[in-house]
């Protein structure tokens, strides 16, 4: 039975609950003031080259939904990509909190730089919002990611319309190592006034880092995340978490792995003629599979159907916990 | 050095964890419809004796803001104790979701019922908001507990207003094992139409459970949960937590140990001339200090100072891991 | 010099303002509990043949929040067409109540009821909001209108979905007195739960009313509208100019004379050359111009450019007061 | 019949219609963009003696949502004299938009500056939201008004903790032409960064004026009146009421007339033995009425009872439309 239906059906990395494990004799002060999320936060800003704020988060939509939330004025709205995750798979907490999404649209995921340019131009009569925060992810949800120069073209048209940039990073491990990527962690505050490093789909039982590119910006952050209910009591199980992922490169160590199963996946798919939609960036596949295949394939193992036709779109995502065996599994199927 | 500042500085109980680890080689589906949560929520429900709808949500503050904000129409407000915990320790969350907190007076942070209801007919005025549901929390902010009849009183104040009532149990644990209470967890659902039971502050490592009271109350409560962003990709992990809780009753167990070291604390205060400001009834305990040997206090472990002044109000909490160390360590300090 | 920016231009019909000079020595109650407010909603429900609950609130954007946020649960989202008024013209006031807005694509601002099943028919899963109100506008922005049997239809669909439906009659006259639709004021509680009538765009000063086709539904309505500072203290100015309005049909009078001239302006255009974009359905007329003409059209008096470029989409909007002069002078340039 | 009710019975003053009906034959641009509005503007930045920004809204509840939310950020809360028209007379409103009220206690509906740096220095948790922006009524909802050395003193508290001040003008005129009152339109701007001119309760059929103290704070200020519904289209109808309203101190006389006949009733209510609860200031009296001559009262004309008791405390507002004659009927009925 093979396992592709997301990278967070583990519990997580063994090191992390290692980890977890040796703060049990120790009383840790709450809320995230304690020395594992200081020496997490040290660890992170060491791997970016800069000293940053860095506050630490439950999860992926909670990342999303406090980094474009928190300045935003009620008029403004969040810029994303017709994809986004924050589009159609956050049940609205973007609007819950009060703003509008507007959509450009792109062809897989990724923002065509002069699109946005134009959608943006589109902006400025008082009858409509004003945009307010451009949000993009690396990987994006099509498992696409940008080069730097994409998301340098992307800063100035931000920087031209006067608009901060976040990016969601829950699948930024898998971005930064993956070969289509020239981007390092030490880029990110170039191109990002805030960004998430996800650890949910990364080896962590919990948790996301938001960090801030400018000091002033994360000033009173902590009360927004309270008031959101997001700042967990025991935020020093965040930090230790973060504290075993950026010890040692594990973090990328991890991404490295589902990458490297996402390529042998990729191979066998291609050889086994279901040449996948997008070239390989990351360790999501988009496949199509045919009706009856699909019926076996379901009943082989675990995945995600995004889209049911006559030719099904569907998805695999590997993880550090995906074994050979399991590709074998699915190829199997396939080839049967 | 003695560790009084909250029940919430342990990573988690010992089981806890080890029920954790059991699932680092399974691969669970996500959001809470995995077979963890099913089971967790059996346990709960056979100590209810009753099968109601159970979610797992990330902390205490998510619990309260999630079972009062899901069905309240705008207009509706929450009522509180004056001291209510969603007063002024969770940065307006309740507003921030929209809704006005109208208080009641109290005493000691527990609602007198004539009062309750006095205050309740004074509503009605279309100038102002109308009250939407009943908060209150067992054990208080100011370690009281209620009892049986107590909270029926209040259930019928309720009822004759046709509002609901939540109870918010971030110490529950505490309460049931008080020997002030002759409540039941079985004695809920007859009081309450939503209750959380609290993980964060007895063993747990993150979460709480809500229990509705009907069915029909939870329609649709997974899709607020995940807009707030508080419905966990690792929905297991949660689950996994409350199955150690409720196995063999560990939950009551640690409360039963925090409660004890309470009343030895208690008990020794008394002796040592520091008679707690009201009757102890669980795991905290409020005191008079004044200021000089505040500071030696300050120097010999973690508190927290409530009230400043000439005399200060201080707060000792008691968890399952207090030693008895702890206690003569900070009785010493008084005596000295 | 023309005038066809908009309906809204003049200060009111002279019989609106001849009605308020009435109330100048009497000494009203507050909030629209006066006699005005009473024969208003009373003079209106006999139009529609039913007693039914109308509330009169300040304006068009006043009317659509009011109606579509009141009773919506967090989670659920309004259903718009993709042209729709509270899309992309009143900054985001939809997603600052909280709600999402989906779209369904129209051609021509009218929904295909096929199409909206089919959309409605993609939700259901706890990653996306769920639909829990149809908003529509009748006349569409478009200046199209709908008949009874497509209203059914779309009714039908809602049933099928067991959703409630609002209908947006900002420019309710002009649709009702139009020769494409065979609906009267009669039917709208068949076809919405809740509906708005339009007195700005229609000789009024100010307001629009708000009927409910469902008594519960319009229950502590008023509490919902103060909050949202949309109750007029001197509510029984709103009453008065819906007497006015109701009285003797001089509603249906006013949208008659505009949708005349419309249909004069529309005859004269495609002799002119410039057949409109949509067929003539009320007072709203979509044309192309082409640069040069669109300078000289500009000098000549006011119209709104919709859409720019090498032809441009303008719009000419007619209303009580539009002259057979402002027609010509409008023509006059179209053909010099 | 007496009618003490309020001060918006009326329609408006005669003089607020005449100009009205002067816009009758012209033709308007809408949303405020209109030669009335600026004509408006003008006379009371002359009022005030500087050129500052102005906004004009439709009621005072909206003045008030608008002036405090507009750039808060969501933990900020709005501080207020625990009478404040903003806690329980506007439905939540303040805290729909997402903000708590924090209060602070007063005697007489007026700050105690140093009661209110007390209170601000309550705050600085994490726990606890932050005060963002103070408002105060002058006059007051209980009639009294402040001096400029009471205001110069709340300025320099309010400039101690950074926080901008916003002043509800509901009742303006009646405190500016208050004896009680040395403040002028022209001092506003020292000690409010944005304050509301009432035209509502001093002749207005509906309507204020918003003044930003500063320019940049007024910026983006129409999209989010719009986003709230509160932009109306025939805004040039709320500028031609403040022409009237601002040419020739009509706003001032109107307002001199109310407290004319306020101090009228005031020393025959005294005389009468009914001595009024707090020291003549404006055009509201409260007094203490024993039961039966309640019955009385209420058959003989329109007034509020505030507080049912043995004794109940009724309020009495004049305007500029009371008589001598009203004032006669209701002390006969006291001394009968």
């Amino acid at each position: 039975m093979f396992n592709f239906r997301n990278d967070y059906h583990d519990l997580c990395h063994p090191a992390v609950l290692e980890k977890l494990k040796t703060l049990q004799e120790e009383g840790n002060i709450g809320y995230g003031y304690d020395p594992h999320c200081e020496r997490a936060a040290d660890l992170i800003c060491d791997a970016i080259g800069e000293r940053l704020p860095v506050h630490f988060v439950p999860g992926g939509t909670a990342a999303n939904a406090l980094a474009l939330g928190f300045r935003l004025l009620p008029h403004e709205a969040v810029v994303s990509a017709d994809s986004g995750h924050i589009v159609s798979d956050e049940v609205g907490a973007i609007e819950a909190g009060g703003h509008k999404i507007v959509t450009v649209e792109t062809e897989d995921g990724k923002y065509d730089p002069e699109k946005l340019e134009e959608f943006l131009n589109t902006f400025g009569s008082f009858h409509n919002v004003l945009p307010g925060i451009i949000y993009l992810s690396n990987a994006t949800e099509t498992g696409r990611v940008y080069t730097k120069e994409e998301l340098a073209e992307i800063r100035r048209v931000a920087d031209r319309h006067e608009l901060p940039v976040y990016i969601d990073g829950a699948r930024m491990g898998s971005a930064l190592t993956s070969e289509a990527c020239d981007l390092t962690l030490s880029d990110y505050p170039k191109y990002a006034d805030i960004f998430s490093i996800g650890g949910t789909k990364n080896g962590a039982l919990y948790g996301e880092a938001l960090v801030f590119g400018d000091k002033r910006l994360a000033e009173e952050f902590i009360y927004y995340q309270k008031q959101r209910s997001l700042l967990l009591a025991k935020g020093f199980a965040l930090g230790a978490q973060f504290e075993a992922l950026f010890e040692d490169g594990l973090f990328f160590d991890i991404a490295k792995t589902a990458n490297a199963m996402a390529s042998v996946l990729y191979d066998k798919l291609s050889e086994a003629g279901y040449a996948p939609m997008y070239p390989l960036e990351s360790n999501q596949i988009f496949v199509e599979v045919e009706g009856e295949k699909l019926e076996k394939l379901a009943e082989g193992g675990q995945f995600e159907v995004i889209e049911k036709g006559a030719k099904s779109i569907v998805r695999f995502v590997t993880s550090y916990q995906t074994r050979p065996e399991e590709v074998d599994a699915l190829i199997d199927i396939l080839n049967a």
